[in-house]
């Protein structure tokens, strides 16, 4: 019996809608009170199993796992680095524990009562401590769309967009979790060109829907990782939300990319979904024509039909409007070519590197993956409300992504990611 | 009498030419041996003072020093967060025990025997954990160039440039210390533009003659900091070679900048010289004109007088050529300018964040700072020994970057920052 087995059933009850059955068991970290120390779990229903607590009793103490504290670290990056082995292991044996017909934990209720805390109760925080974040660009849709807006809609993709996985190195330290207010950046930027350019807040907040995903194991400066490995290299995937600030990305992105305005914040989904329980959902992507350079060329069955969604919700608006449905699958280049081409120059990875998506557009205008492209640069405003429309994202919004993959009978989900837009610091 | 005072010597000899005077006092880490712990220590003449071994004697128990273990850690980080107070104390403590006529340390031959050690006697090691690498584009000299070379020679510089100190996020993984071996990338290229591109070893591999420098205290994520506080976030200097593969650059960076044509490796200068080091060397920068706007606009004495040089030597020579000298006077944007721009978006900074020059280009063709403008896109090969002539590296070519402020009869330097191109894995 696989961990993704739809027939399995934990003893903690989970709604069929809810995004963490037990063929899920996402990792996430979080803390009981602001004083505490921050412990490792994964989420089940709408509780967490206490894995920092529950490696006290023992019960994880498996042969890959028994001594190595995988779990009493306070991020996920050890575990990152141990490797498939590990993660499997460690999988199958709290599938195992939290399995409706398995006893062990399920009637020891002093363990139960130490191990188990509702997801209400506890402040998530980052999971892994990231060292290095990038960022692709790896929807052609997207990339269609800008480059039809801001350049030639006859010749919308760059000549190198069809043969490299393109991406931005972006800003680690401002990755935040899911939850953390975002302070609408200040900086400078030419509204009119015949004029010197200005200084102020912002005046065209976007966000972009993305996923992004975890190295594993990384490897060493000049080394490389074939794409036949690569998935070995991915620990799991989380939901992104790259903020930017298209005003001031369009004065300063010539010639070197955007800077300011990507790296005053990036959110992420708190609970990291093992690529083991994205396995089922797991399909052949788009086509890609030209054929990729052979060091590119691979297996075609890794896009991941994980469906996504984008609500906002005004300060005064009783609840959100889902402004964009879209879904990962869309994505051209798969998570595999992306992590080869990032390290076929030698750039050595790091467990716990970030690598995400770029904005997942799909082919209609409601699937759009960016206010930027959902409201055609401002040209078609978007109605979230009687009366109330949106072209940017104003003070007092917030903006949250959303995802799962539908099985039968259950969802394997991400939660969300949400932010709330502060002011500007005048 | 200030830490530098012309007229201060030290008990350890020093000749004229050293980087290492008493007036310099870098930090730097390094381990005696493969298996030892690493340690912080100052350099002064052929020697290093290991403040690690002298914690321990009770002669850096001063107010702000005493229980903290700055020295301790293995890496400068924790000093660095520590602020100008501390940093001062530190320094004074240091060249207070160093001076020749203070018999504390000189006639301890106990103590002497454990705190110092011979330069060549050690491994030096990254002094510090770089959480994020950003890399300016402040010299406009190289950014005049390079637009005049790939662009327009009638409009060189993008509008942008004089208005934004340019950059762009590196990638902190493969920020390596002096001596590492650099692996020549191998990458996506298009040298036909008719034809699909080409996937081999970089045909084009550059140097890029830099500074960078490393934040102190850091901000929180939505705080910014203001020009005249930006000099007391800067802890201290580095040699920076941000090596370039120009033909990977070439056809991945548009639309969102240099990646893999970057991020195979960077080399810095073992030893931080501390800003206090440089003060006597800071003078006017260059006229901005366009005024920067009012947040970049402050103190313009905030250049400093460093000359730089560059020496080459292929496998077979029997010394290296001296193939450029610039300074970094040149530079437009001045490293506070550079802080203050970087964090303005609410960007958080962190101690340890490298914020690197640019190619440091001056105004005559022999001080260009970068193998694609010395060699002009390869039209004027360099002549590097009898019948030995360079457009872009060789492998088996050791690339050394090296650079001091010449004092009244001392020099306050930088040491070097080289690096050994080897063959392309196949």
């Amino acid at each position: 019996m696989t961990t993704v087995d739809p027939t399995l059933k934990s003893f903690i009850e989970v709604h069929p809608d809810s995004h963490f059955p037990i063929q899920n068991l996402p990792y996430g970290a979080f803390r009981r009170n602001p004083d505490s120390a921050t412990h490792i779990g994964v989420a089940i229903g709408d509780q967490i199993l206490d894995l920092t607590a529950l490696s006290q009793s023992g019960l994880l103490d498996t042969p890959l796992l028994a001594g190595r504290n995988y779990f009493g670290r306070g991020t996920l990056n050890f575990l990152m680095a141990a490797g498939k082995a590990v993660w499997t292991e460690a999988r199958e044996t709290i599938s195992t524990l939290l399995q409706a017909d398995n006893p062990l934990l399920r009637d020891d209720e002093t363990l139960r009562r130490a191990a188990f805390l509702h997801q209400d109760a506890v402040a998530m925080q980052m999971p892994v401590d990231i060292g290095d974040y990038s960022d692709f660009y790896s929807s052609r849709e997207h990339a269609t769309n800008v480059g039809s807006m801001f350049r030639d809609p006859q010749n919308a993709l760059l000549p190198n967009w069809t043969w490299i996985p393109i991406a931005y190195h972006g800003r680690a330290s401002s990755v935040v979790i899911s939850g953390t207010d975002i302070r609408r950046p200040v900086g400078q930027t030419r509204p009119d060109p015949e004029k010197p350019p200005v200084f102020g807040p912002c005046r065209l907040l976007d966000f972009e829907l993305e996923m992004g995903f975890f190295v594993g194991p990384g490897t060493e400066m000049g080394q490389s990782i074939p794409l036949e490995q690569a998935i070995d290299h991915i620990f799991g995937m989380v939901l992104v939300n790259d903020w930017s600030a298209r005003d001031i990305q369009r004065w300063e992105y010539q010639p070197l990319g955007p800077f300011l305005s990507k790296n005053f914040a990036t959110s992420i989904s708190p609970w990291v979904v093992p690529m083991a329980a994205l396995e089922p959902f797991r399909m052949a992507g788009p086509t890609q024509n030209p054929e990729p350079l052979p060091y590119l060329r691979g297996e075609t069955r890794r896009a991941y039909d994980i469906r996504l969604s984008v609500t906002l919700r005004g300060e005064g608006m009783a609840a959100p409007a889902t402004i964009s449905n879209s879904n990962l699958r869309h994505m051209y280049w798969n998570i595999c070519q992306q992590l080869t081409h990032h390290s076929i120059s030698g750039c050595n990875m790091n467990p716990g590197d970030l690598l995400a998506s770029g904005t997942i557009s799909g082919p209609t205008p409601d699937s759009y993956g960016s206010l930027l492209e959902l409201a055609w640069r401002g040209t078609k405003p978007l109605e979230i409300a009687p009366g109330e429309t949106r072209s940017f994202l104003q003070d007092g919004d917030t903006l949250a992504l959303s995802g799962y993959c539908q099985g039968d009978g259950f969802r394997v989900g991400f939660g969300e990611v949400s932010g709330r837009i502060l002011p500007a610091v005048q």
